[in-house]
């Protein structure tokens, strides 16, 4: 007699963090030769084509006031993996992290990636992912950035990295006109009362606006956090936290 | 007859945060003529004199190792005040935000002050700080900066702000050689059990080695949170959303 119960894994609730819409992108081609990012590129040693779009460096690149105050935002980014990466969550190994972006590009996190707290640093390393495709560059990249990855076909990557769509699994949006809710009701609703394994959580990467994609086709429900319009680093403590609260 | 529960102001716990030992500085007077501070501050037009020691671009300061790995990170400042600021609990009226550093200085973060996303701008700001004693300049400044404050006479301060000790009050130290427990469980026996309405949490604010203060001294009890060493955002992250679950 084969002991069923012996063979079966443990199945604990896992997490994943999508950063959706980033403003992270390098420099636009018909910028190249723009003041502004001539003198920060030479400053820095960097050719003009490979440098990050930086809102504190190119705000004078856009006359349109809603691409002034939303474009070149790769320090949100910067934040949300530090938070996620160095998470207890993560530590426990039911995280997982990507980044979506403005140009739907996906970007892969390994979840052992330790990446430089140093902005700077950062940004000199996520300015060689946007040129390579890869970092660290070599047989085992920590990160990958993949072409052509508009929410829909990025959630169906996602999904079958996990193994197919077998394991119950729900997709949030978290948006300021959602369901006012907290994130441990949210998991206590999903985990305990529903037994969901598989939460997908989306949250905006930028700072002004809206979502570009279509967020609500691809969602299963949608969710705010008290307080409205909070930044990406309070809503993924959050989601970190609350979840652990939850799902431990 | 005066109606005194309406002369009662409602009493909600309140969370104070303290970041202790926190490794920021200007760079020491010993190092101003050192080829990697003056290059720098070339390269960002200021002084030496006027620059925040940073150990991405200063390492090559300290021959000791244990000073190498150590000062010079205002990144892990910057995370701390970005997530405090930004919080729930903050927006709620329910955190105050204080930061002690190596030298014993002690940094009174107004709850309203929105500061700069972008690590240089922020660098920038607290070279002022540092410098002036308070930003912005002016009758109203949102961020001050008090010289000769050992750890207790900034616990003495942070407590008669206040309003004195006639809450009941509990100071608990952050330390991996605490007693393992979750946040929530943490405030839950504080709050619930207790009857505490005013938690001081002293956080460290370094990456290296151990707390300078006497921090045993001065704190009621020490608490571990899982996964042991974690970083300074982690611990934050899990104190901020762990108290708004217990204490709303």
């Amino acid at each position: 007699m084969v002991d069923e119960e012996k063979h079966c894994p443990i199945i604990r609730p896992t997490l994943t963090l999508v950063l959706v819409d980033s403003e992270i992108e390098l420099v636009p081609k018909k910028y190249w030769s723009h003041p502004a990012v001539v003198v920060n590129a030479k400053k820095r040693k960097k050719r003009p084509s490979m440098v990050l779009l930086d809102s504190s460096l190119h705000h004078s690149l856009f006359k349109d006031n809603d691409q002034k105050n939303r474009r070149g935002r790769p320090d949100i980014v910067h934040q949300y993996l530090l938070l996620s990466l160095d998470s207890i969550l993560n530590a426990e190994g039911r995280l997982e992290i990507y980044v979506h972006t403005r140009n739907d590009q996906l970007i892969v996190i390994d979840r052992s990636t330790r990446l430089p707290k140093n902005y700077n640093r950062y940004s000199g390393l996520f300015e060689e992912l946007f040129h390579t495709g890869t970092v660290p560059t070599g047989r085992d990249p920590l990160i990958r950035l993949i072409e052509d990855m508009d929410l829909p076909s990025s959630l169906r990557y996602i999904r079958s990295k996990k193994g197919g769509d077998d394991r119950p699994t729900r997709t949030v949006l978290l948006h300021p006109d959602g369901e006012p809710m907290n994130t441990w009701e949210l998991f206590g609703k999903l985990i305990l009362n529903e037994g969901i394994e598989n939460i997908i959580c989306l949250v905006g990467g930028f700072s002004h606006g809206d979502f570009r994609s279509a967020v609500e086709e691809n969602s299963d429900m949608k969710l705010s956090l008290p307080g409205g319009t909070l930044k990406v680093w309070t809503v993924i403590s959050e989601l970190l936290v609350g979840f652990r609260g939850i799902g431990s």
